[in-house]
């Protein structure tokens, strides 16, 4: 069973982070919900959700990817955390799949593990000193690095993860029963 | 400003509970997110959400609308629950507005509030007793009933009733920021 962490700060895009972590646990996916501030964290949109565990209690040893939901408040306090920064380095090092979309781009870029091809909530790309921002796109896949561009993108993201994680034929039959005939 | 309760009970569907709050937050109106069995409800893909309040202690007096999530479990609770389904018919006589997707309008139909013209998630029209289920529409609405099919149609289901509490420039403003080209 693949496992993924999903890390929530304060301030993230509820939509997006709910998506993730929804479809991937209908591939039976083993997702980590982690506080990096606390057990509860309020989302951009005043919705609170219980987490899994602390994100400073994880061994990610054991995790295949890590994946950042954006939202701008919850962006700043991931771009800013040291562990969570560093996590991100020990997962390009170690050749694992890394994922982020909305504004949470920057907060890979800040960690110097972005690559080149990427996608990101329009405006976003500003912030971010990589010129291989692709706007036609709802999810960029470059090298173990997947983004995508916002809310209505979540959904068609949390499947090519499962494409990436699960296969083919898992992401054929989720897509059916999500109704997500636009991914 | 408008304002709406979306209950919540065990076993709901997370994206889309998530998107119609999220969605009609960002719209401004007041969205009170209701626990039918206590504070903290646990989704059908066991990501807990904390509820702004009990359903039992909500004056529905300055109420505008209520919208059910789907997920089977939470429906079945939705469905039996006597003071939701109470609720649900004192909004029918009051002309106010109902809103329910995904599995979520078999537990209209049992309080007799569903319009002839429906849609749901496919195959649940067999356990409705009314013909008139449209399974070509992401969004129905007939009279003060708006009904959607699944998580992948509940952002423009939110965008729906964004629409019908708050008018079409909002609705364009909050289409184009969450990227739902396809709703």
């Amino acid at each position: 069973m693949s496992k993924i962490v999903v890390p929530l700060a304060s301030g993230f895009e509820e939509i997006e982070a709910v998506s993730i972590i929804d479809v991937c646990r209908r591939a039976g996916i083993d997702v980590i919900v982690a506080g990096v501030e606390g057990w509860e964290v309020l989302g951009a949109n005043k919705i609170e959700i219980k987490c899994d565990s602390l994100f400073e209690n994880i061994d990610f040893e054991s995790v295949d990817m890590i994946v950042l939901p954006g939202g701008f408040g919850g962006t700043e306090v991931l771009s800013k955390n040291h562990l969570v920064q560093s996590t991100l380095k020990d997962f390009k090092a170690d050749g694992k799949y890394i994922g982020a979309i909305c504004a949470a781009p920057i907060a890979l870029e800040k960690a110097g593990v972005l690559s080149q091809n990427f996608t990101c909530y329009p405006s976003c790309e500003e912030y971010i000193r990589i010129d291989g921002y692709d706007k036609n796109k709802k999810v960029v896949l470059d090298g173990k690095v997947i983004t995508s561009r916002g809310p209505s993108t979540a959904i068609c993201f949390g499947l090519e993860i499962v494409k990436l994680l699960e296969g083919q034929e898992m992401y054929e039959t989720l897509k059916g029963g999500l109704l997500a005939d636009f991914c």
